[in-house]
C-alpha cells in the first residue's frame, strides 16, 4: 500500500521553525514508514521538541555554522542573497522517514517534525507525505 | 513485505556514540530498505567508522557546532540543563534508511551504523527498523 | 514493485560535488519513494543548487564545522589522513529519500541531488537506488 500526500506551509523564512507533526500525524493508517519530503534547496526538516527557547538555540547554531552576515559566492554567480539558506537546508537536508505503527508515528514524546524555512523571505512550501504500509 | 524489529540501547549520554549495525543487520532477509528511527529528541544516527579515535573527531566537530560549556535558552524557557543535545539531535536527525540486497545491508566495509546519544544523562533508547522489501 | 539501481561515480575527493540527479531520475516510472544511498564512510547524500559559487559556499561551511588544517585523532589511532572526510560525512549522512509521482522526481525546479565526497583522495563510489512504488 502506498499513498501520497501533499500539503503547503507558509512560512516567514529566516530559519522559521513550524511545526508540521499533525499534518503528517493525521495521515498515517495501519503500519509501516512515512517519507516526508520538502521541495526547494532552500528548506529542510528534522525533528525537535517545539519549544521557543529551543528553536532559537537551534537558530543560534545555524548561525555558527553559515553565519547570515558573512558574503555568499552565490551573491556574485547568481546575483542572489539567499546563499546562507542555500548552505544551512544543504547541511540539513530535505528528507525524513518516521516509522508508523497501529496508525501512531513512532516519535518521542517530545519529538515534533519541523520544516525549517532559512529562505531570506516568506516562502509557500510544498511538503510531500509518502506513506508505505500495510 | 514489511517488518517492524524494536530494540533498546542503553547509553552513556554526552554524546555516547554505539554501533547498533549488528543488530539491523540481523533482521534483514531478501532486497529492500530498511528504516531506522530513534524515537526521542536528544539523540541521532548516523553512519561513520566506528574507530575510537575518530568517535573523539566527531564529538569534537558536535562541540564547535553546540558547545557544552554555552548557556542554552532551553535552560531558561524549560528549566532542562540539556539544549546542547537537542540542537544536535536535530542538526543530525533521527532516521536513517539503509538498501539491502542479498540478505546483506549495502554498506561499505568500514561503514557502520551508530546512534548519537547526547543527552546529558544515560538513558535507555528505543529503535525501531522498518523492513520494506521481498 | 521494489527495484534497485546501481551505478557508480567517480570523484576527485576533497568535498567533490557530483550531480547525480539524472542517474536517479532515469529509474523513475509511476509513483513512489527512491531511497539513494553511498556506500562508504567519507560520503555523504544531499540536495542543492547546482551553481558552483554556492558549492563554494557549501565547501566552506564544511571547513567551519571540521578543518582541514586540523589535527584529527583518526590519524593518531588509525594512521590514515582522512579524519576530517569521516567527520564531515558522518555529518551529512549517506541517505537520502525522494518521493516521486507520475514517473518524475518531487524536487524543487533548483534542487539537485548531489553526492559530496569529502575524502582526500579520488574514488569510485557506489551508489544504491531502492525504488518502492506502483
Amino acid at each position: 500500500m502506498i499513498r501520497t500526500l501533499r500539503f503547503t506551509v507558509r512560512t516567514r523564512g529566516r530559519t522559521d521553525i513550524v511545526d508540521i507533526t499533525s499534518q503528517v500525524a493525521s495521515a498515517v493508517r495501519g503500519s509501516g514508514v512515512a517519507t516526508v519530503f520538502v521541495s526547494g534547496s532552500t528548506a529542510g526538516l528534522t525533528t525537535i521538541e517545539n519549544e521557543p527557547g529551543l528553536l532559537e538555540d537551534l537558530r543560534e547554531a545555524f548561525e555558527r555554522i553559515a553565519p547570515s552576515s558573512r558574503r555568499y559566492h552565490h551573491a556574485e554567480t547568481a546575483g542572489d542573497d539567499n546563499g546562507v539558506a542555500h548552505v544551512r537546508a544543504a547541511m540539513l537536508g530535505p528528507s525524513l522517514t518516521v516509522p508508523f505503527a497501529d496508525g501512531r508515528l513512532l516519535l518521542g514524546t517530545w519529538q515534533q517534525i519541523v520544516l525549517v524555512d532559512f529562505d531570506t523571505r516568506p516562502r509557500t512550501r510544498e511538503i510531500t507525505v509518502q506513506l508505505v504500509g500495510e
